[in-house]
């Protein structure tokens, strides 16, 4: 490739509309183009780059006897119908009518598509286990696409699916795609990504890890141990809060608390400490709007997705009390009155003793509130976040909390789906079974972004050469002499039969195309100018800037061909 | 692979409804399963063929220095509106609104993605010419898909876009892309395939060419002239009818045709030949339902895609008379009462005489119409179809007429897109031009289909070793037998280092076997047995039954390695 001609300008300006590192140099070097909000062209180093990352996942799902398929993006409604997932996602899947008045939708995900084809195919036991993914486009109509490739609404994805006669059987083979998923951000050149148990979400199912990308940017927050290896989503984790403060049990006061709606300044106020609140959120249910009112101790946080996950519903904050019974700012769980919503109680209040709470009573809250006495009959569930300064609930340890960014996930999927769809299978004795379902996914684009998001440096993105979008890069700083300007090309043209090579052929500053070979990235940059040549010379620069040495024409390939190696075998190794 | 574990079960039985060779062998061998009308999922087999087309037309585009991009499936309406196309084209452009209720379509195919792309990267003549592709998924809302992969709805496509900055530029590029594509089919097998001048249709620009495959089951009809190679499709095909019968010009007379309506009664009942008739055929634009009337000469047919042309609009037959002055089956070009009408003269009636036609009265017509005398100041154009026994307007000899499947086209579009998109460059002398454009398609999976229709025997395909799934297909016949199998099963692993090999291990019948590897169509088979192993021998036969010899163990590998070089070679040559 000539830089002269490769298509995708390359520009100095920071983007006014990019904070993320990946989507910045994404810009600026040339990779991608937005058309719409979410949804980006691929320019050709980018599509390079793509086809790599692909290339290397589809060697590893080979790896693991995955058969690639081919499912549609366009989905017949009747397909989401039989899962039940065309009514219970929301307007992330986008639906549409074809021109015969049809429901259809575009693919978001493929487990209804996975089981529609192999239903028909897998009706004996023999068949069993086997696992087939396809690499293809998807589209989720994201209400908050953002970070260039991190979050989009339409992305190149591999899926895989796969089907076991046992839960053991399912379990091992989910092992083994484990495996598979972490030697794949190996060899992709990603290295700090750690594997953390996740919520199942839409999927359904029973067990799901995510992997994340460990990266300050990252929109998840991550719980993890280092003492035990305990890692989690914030959305599933689970920790030990500082221990209540114990005392003798007193009797209920009222308080008068003019204006005092928050935890802080109550505590305050009263001089307690938020520990020794209790705290509510209320929250209403997607289905039928009604109040879910959750209580949590005050210096605790209510996690959403715990929520969703005990009422079974999707939920929203509430923010419009005024079709409710709900006195905001002096909620409690003492005398609530609260027409037909769901209470929730977190594990945190249990056998709490003189606690101060909302009274239910504009401007007043109760203090010496004691659970076990003024509660009864209360169910206690998790529904609360892990926050700084709590313990590992399994070996006690100080937990620690950092931020990621998800480069794929699975899933034990259980029956859900097979059963919803009618798949089975003969077994041994003849008898008709339903077969158990796994689901491994990895977004394209978005790994390709967080390679930016580890291997760059102030002036561009450093490609790990196993997904660079070429191998080497020639610099021809002195177009205008021929004689230097011949011998670049005769070099481009003998390297090319070896590696993949793009060459500046551009008649321009030296600043200019190292600054464009910077934004390119690629790992091996061989400089041709005026006078390393007098002495028989090139330079040859690794892009990390780890090598920097002059070379002899003639050695030159030999040169790069160690180097490439050495490259690879210190990603794989 | 292993055939036990492989998806996709093969059958015996012929598909209800499917009737072109390729589809039925597409069911039967386990290589598409229907998901909705026109939508398919690909099973491994189709999916491994799919990406070595793929592989061999992403080597011929960057064979002609094509750069590998991805546009977006998802197309927001805007870029359609800037090309006019959101309006002009018609119910197979799937429309849609997204959760914010903006328009966006399915691409169907990528002009306008391709200028958006490009107009904010190429702003110099230096960046001139260029082509840009993608291989991806479409989407056309066909109301009538059929065959199997042949018509569909979703499909795999590459298409190429190529920016210049001349009409000569343009022209000589889209030769060198012709020429590309003629390597494509070669290197993928399919040898008969015809390139013939074709309609531009929606695309617009000047010159297009379609790639026929040639054969019964065609849904395209392809004129052909054997002397001087002029070949077209016959929605533009040009041609000389046969010569009209000169007379004495005649007097004009009226008489009376109760109930005859049409060309062969009338012809038969006043005694004249068909071609001493004047045909009248009615249609009406979409855009504004206006009727459009076409006079063509009796024993000719009026082609429906030059009408399209003539008028600049989609028609429809008109068959509603209701709301017209016209007299159904008595229509005449003499006296004809149209109010709002296109009236169209096609260029056989060009100074015809004594011509029998409607007399715009019910029951009545003309004899004795002179088009010269009675029909001034009309134009003449071609909106004829070709038809048997005429011919060839360049050397004279006679026309032949066959059917096609089209695998592919190209077209030189000019500027409608990059004018109408405000793409521009800056040329040498910093003048501010538009550059013009050539698009070039050809859909992937129809061309699989294609290999099947022209490589197959009565029990199934017959895949070119170029594109077929597997390389090798070893028959364990008795899988019983651990020798036999232990021996089977080396080999497996043996050839497998060097092919893509596929292996069947179940314990089943030769004969079910053999059936399965017909369908599978792996182009070399080895058969390991217990009978010929007792020579230390195995069977090695090709798909096509050319060759069928036994080979000493030791010698299999080089055996094959021979075998498939010469394949290659034959479809290189």
């Amino acid at each position: 490739m000539r830089v002269s001609q490769l298509l995708g300008e390359r520009y100095k300006e920071k983007p006014a509309d990019a904070s993320l590192i990946s989507h910045i140099f994404l810009l600026r070097g040339g990779y991608i183009r937005q058309v719409a909000s979410g949804i980006f062209s691929l320019l050709p180093p980018a599509q390079r780059v793509t086809r790599k990352i692909e290339e290397i996942i589809r060697q590893e799902m080979d790896r693991v006897g995955g058969q690639e398929v081919l499912f549609p993006v366009v989905l017949p409604a009747s397909l989401w119908e039989e899962s039940g997932r065309f009514q219970s996602v929301g307007s992330e899947l986008l639906r549409f009518k074809d021109r015969t008045g049809q429901d259809f939708v575009l693919g978001m995900t493929h487990e209804e598509a996975a089981v529609h084809l192999a239903r028909g195919e897998a009706k004996s036991y023999t068949k069993y286990p086997f696992m087939i993914y396809q690499i293809q486009t998807k589209f989720r109509d994201e209400p908050r696409s953002r970070g260039g490739l991190i979050r989009v609404r339409e992305f190149t994805m591999k899926d895989a699916y796969s089907f076991h006669t046992s839960q053991e059987d399912l379990e091992s083979y989910y092992d083994e795609v484990l495996d598979a998923y972490v030697r794949i951000y190996k060899r992709a050149g990603l290295g700090n990504v750690k594997v953390i148990k996740s919520d199942t979400g839409m999927m359904g199912g029973s067990t799901a890890h995510e992997f994340m990308y460990i990266c300050d940017g990252g929109e998840d927050s991550i719980v993890y141990c280092e003492s035990c290896g305990y890692a989690a989503n914030m959305e599933v984790a689970v920790s030990t809060p500082p221990a209540p403060i114990v005392g003798e049990e007193k009797e209920i006061q009222e308080v008068h608390t003019p204006g005092i709606k928050d935890i802080e300044s109550l505590a305050e106020f009263l001089g307690v400490l938020p520990m020794q609140t209790i705290k509510a959120a209320v929250f209403a249910r997607k289905d039928n709007n009604k109040p879910v009112v959750v209580f949590v101790r005050g210096d605790l946080e209510v996690n959403e997705t715990k929520v969703t996950k005990v009422v079974k519903a999707e939920i929203y904050p509430l923010t419009d009390y005024s079709e409710s019974d709900l006195d905001f700012g002096f909620i409690g769980p003492v005398g609530l009155k609260a027409e037909g919503a769901e209470v929730i109680f977190d594990k945190s209040l249990d056998g709490l003793q003189n606690m101060v709470c909302g009274a239910n009573k504009t401007d007043y809250h109760l203090k010496n509130v004691s659970v076990p006495r003024d509660l009864k009959d209360v169910k206690f569930v998790d529904v609360a976040s892990v926050g700084e300064g709590h313990s590992c609930s399994f070996c006690g340890n100080p937990l620690k909390i950092t931020r990621g960014i998800e480069v794929g996930n699975i899933f034990q999927l259980g029956d859900k789906y097979t059963k919803s769809m009618n798949m089975t299978y003969l077994d041994q004795n003849g008898r008709l079974q339903t077969p158990i379902m796994g689901c491994y996914g990895i977004g394209v684009g978005r790994l390709l972004a967080c390679i930016i998001e580890e291997h760059h440096d102030q002036y561009g993105p450093i490609w790990p050469i196993t997904v660079a979008p070429w191998q080497v890069h020639i610099c021809i700083l002195n177009n205008n002499v021929e004689e230097v300007r011949n011998t670049g090309m005769d070099l481009y043209h003998k390297l090319g039969s070896k590696f993949e090579v793009i060459v500046d052929d551009r008649n321009v500053s030296a600043g200019f195309q190292l600054a464009d070979a910077d934004l390119i990235g690629v790992p091996v940059r061989v400089i041709v100018s005026k006078r390393n040549l007098e002495n028989g010379e090139v330079e040859v620069v690794t892009r990390d800037k780890s090598t920097k040495v002059n070379v002899k024409l003639e050695e030159v390939e030999a040169f790069i061909s160690d180097l490439i190696a050495k490259m690879e075998a210190e990603i794989n190794s």
